[in-house]
């Protein structure tokens, strides 16, 4: 055995920097300390799971422990909390909880991967058994069992986030009746607040009844009491309310942070301290458009960190190429996307940018099953460069927000989107695709 | 009223450059003449009216003649066929054919959008009244008119790439049997062969029957004789054999000619000649990717073109950004595209190439209605530079070529496309999107 290599946290970009250092290091003693029962699975599959379209925990599981020991070499430890980090001694100090003990484990590479965790506000009640989070398989499990046990007719989701109307959707398909409440002012507080206004009414034919604005004052067995005085009936309870990088252990051992908590890392995921790399929800990332740090918790960015964190652990060279800032969700038939800047993080930025949104249909508008498509393309004033898009629509409508973030990493400007030779035939597209049709109309603004 | 600018060819790309030369231009006199019927139409779309998905030819027709006459102020006079251009005396010989007059008409500036014409082999029985080719409105119209007044039992389809594809479905949902016959070894020669030889069972299983590597030996009333002595019943045959530029007109008045005698232009659009524009189907484009001079006969380059024409022609300054060879279709649920060069195509332009192909899911496999995709991705040894994909695979497959297809324009390698940013949701992608799976499989060969 040569070098020990200590990952904390099995999850996406604990497993694929394990994986990576391995394919690099064949003599590498990698241990995988994970404190949760399950590795390597999906937890943005969680709403799926919880939504029963996905049958089994087990399904969103990519590899077991059994398979990844086999296969890689890897010693992955289930219910293993790393308690401590002490970097002089060069040692992780680590709670074995089946066995109910604690032990020393030394390092000569260590990767932290301890990912983040959902946000849970101070408010009174907020630890009754029925208000749940979503984050693990765990979480997930709970969610599972107290829908199956209480009547699952009344089902409140706080937070207007991603996770929140992905959870909304699951719950639907409980057959519940699902309100949503969100203290801003506007549900995906990622998209422009007039773009995020118009998923209120798509939501509403749904079933799930909206309060924005509006904050939760506290739970009670039953019952969730909104700022205001309004009272909500929930059976249960789900927070989705973003999530806070864990990085309280990398704090402890004095290692450098940076935006919103998370662990400072460098481009090729090095923490401030020498052998010490981060990776994923409990890291920062370097945004291409802005050209600021940033904290980005998405399942994409840890599998890519992971993996450039495992090359370097490994012995072998990589660079994280940084976000563009993309991010993606449906519900139900309706696509959601972004990527780049909002009009707020534009501004924020520094950027004085033009905007152009155009109405258009998924694919050619005279077949009868194309859907509409809203297309909101930002470029920088003076030079053209692309800041941002942001796209909702049927079905077909969200991946395309992928040419935008295309041409973002490669510092397109909004002339190269209409020159693009992008795929054209009736039942995919319209002959402009709405993409470049947005920019068409946002160069005439320009 | 201006000088005046004559348009010959009143579809994408004719109209798309009177459109943007009036933009430019509010003084020029600006006349189109088209010898067909409608204007303004989407070729695309006959086969799904011919398979009735459209119910009206005029719900091709993006706009009518008396619009562009209202909203553009353009003098748009159909069924008026350019007989000769001379480019000496700065006139057009015109036939009216509803008058059925001959005229001239004097021209300051000339944009020439003649198009292309379906391949027809000089095969005996070629003209026989129940043997139809695809490309105009009238086609389409002749088309649907036999399908209705024949038993349309029998559909024999000539020829294996998109069109023909396409009219297989069209008549598949007219309850005919259908027959593709293609003289090639394999389908869609704009495909590597291994991968269009998978879309044989499919097709089979949706009730097509294919013969490739197999010529059409002619055409008999009710049959169709191939090569070997085979005989396909045949109340209608469709011609898809590709098509050829309509360059004669050029030709005759001294223009030079370029890739497969489409007329030769510059990044302007301008031909030899000055003061003479030409776009679309009947000229030739820029392939960015190989740097060669090509002939690409789709309604997207049309458009594009046609836009950069007009702009040039109404005074102001545009160019062509070039093509990188992107095309897509699909059949019944399955999508299949293709940008950049083909093995084949990468070997004429003195490359040399790794490649990868990976087999993967549309979204997430846990997901119960993930379907299969296939991706290959090729790029240039030693530089890592992108050089081409395929994709075949049920929905959401056929657009992520746009992915590459942007890479391309922006000349990214194979290292690039794992960096993308791109849009992740378990209903609509995996976490490795499968484009950038395959990059991850290509960097390990390079």
């Amino acid at each position: 055995m040569g070098a020990r290599l200590v990952v904390v946290g099995g999850d996406a970009a604990g497993m694929s920097a394990a994986t990576n250092a391995r394919r690099q290091a064949d003599d590498l003693d990698i241990v995988v300390l994970e404190r949760g029962s399950w590795v390597s699975y999906s937890a943005c599959g969680i709403p799926y799971l919880v939504g029963g379209e996905v049958a089994a925990v087990d399904d969103l599981v990519a590899r077991t422990p059994e398979r990844l020991r086999a296969e890689h070499r890897l010693d992955v430890r289930l219910e293993h909390e790393v308690e401590e980090v002490d970097l002089a001694a060069g040692h992780v100090v680590v709670r074995d909880r089946a066995r109910q003990r604690t032990f020393t484990l030394g390092f000569d590479l260590l990767h932290l991967a301890t990912g983040a965790r959902p946000t849970r506000p101070p408010l009174p009640g907020i630890d009754l058994p029925h208000v749940l989070g979503v984050q693990t398989l765990g979480d997930a499990q709970a969610l599972l069992e107290l829908a199956r046990t209480s009547r699952c007719e009344h089902v409140v989701v706080v937070g207007g986030g991603y996770i929140g109307l992905e959870m909304a959707e699951a719950f639907l398909r409980w057959g519940a009746r699902v309100a949503l409440v969100e203290a801003a002012p506007q549900l995906m507080a990622t998209l422009d607040p007039d773009l995020a206004a118009r998923l209120v009414a798509p939501l509403a034919a749904l079933g799930v009844a909206v309060h924005v604005g509006t904050g939760v004052a506290g739970f009670e067995p039953g019952r969730v009491l909104l700022d205001g005085g309004e009272v909500l009936p929930a059976d249960l309870v789900v927070l989705g309310l973003g999530v806070t990088p864990n990085a309280q252990l990398a704090e402890a051992a004095g290692l450098e942070l940076g935006a919103r908590g998370a662990v400072a890392v460098d481009r090729r995921q090095r923490t401030s301290a020498d052998g010490v790399f981060a990776a994923g929800d409990c890291a920062t990332s370097h945004h291409r458009v802005s050209g600021r740090q940033v904290h980005v918790a998405l399942g994409t960015v840890a599998n890519k960190q992971g993996r450039v964190a495992g090359t370097n652990l490994g012995g072998g060279y990589a660079t994280f190429a940084g976000v563009v800032g993309t991010a993606a969700t449906r519900i139900c038939s309706l696509e959601v996307a972004r990527t780049g800047l909002t009009q707020r993080e534009v501004a924020a930025a520094g950027f004085e940018a033009e905007w152009a949104t155009i109405e258009a249909t998924t694919h050619a508008g005279y077949l009868p099953d194309a859907e509409p498509i809203t297309v909101r393309l930002g470029a920088e004033r003076g030079s053209g460069r692309l800041l941002g898009a942001q796209i909702i629509g049927g079905q077909g409508a969200g991946k395309r927000i992928d040419t935008v973030a295309t041409a973002l990493h490669a510092g397109l400007d909004v002339q190269d989107v209409i020159d693009l030779d992008l795929a054209y035939v009736p039942p995919l597209s319209s002959v402009w695709d709405p993409v470049a049709a947005a920019a068409r109309a946002l160069v005439r603004r320009l």
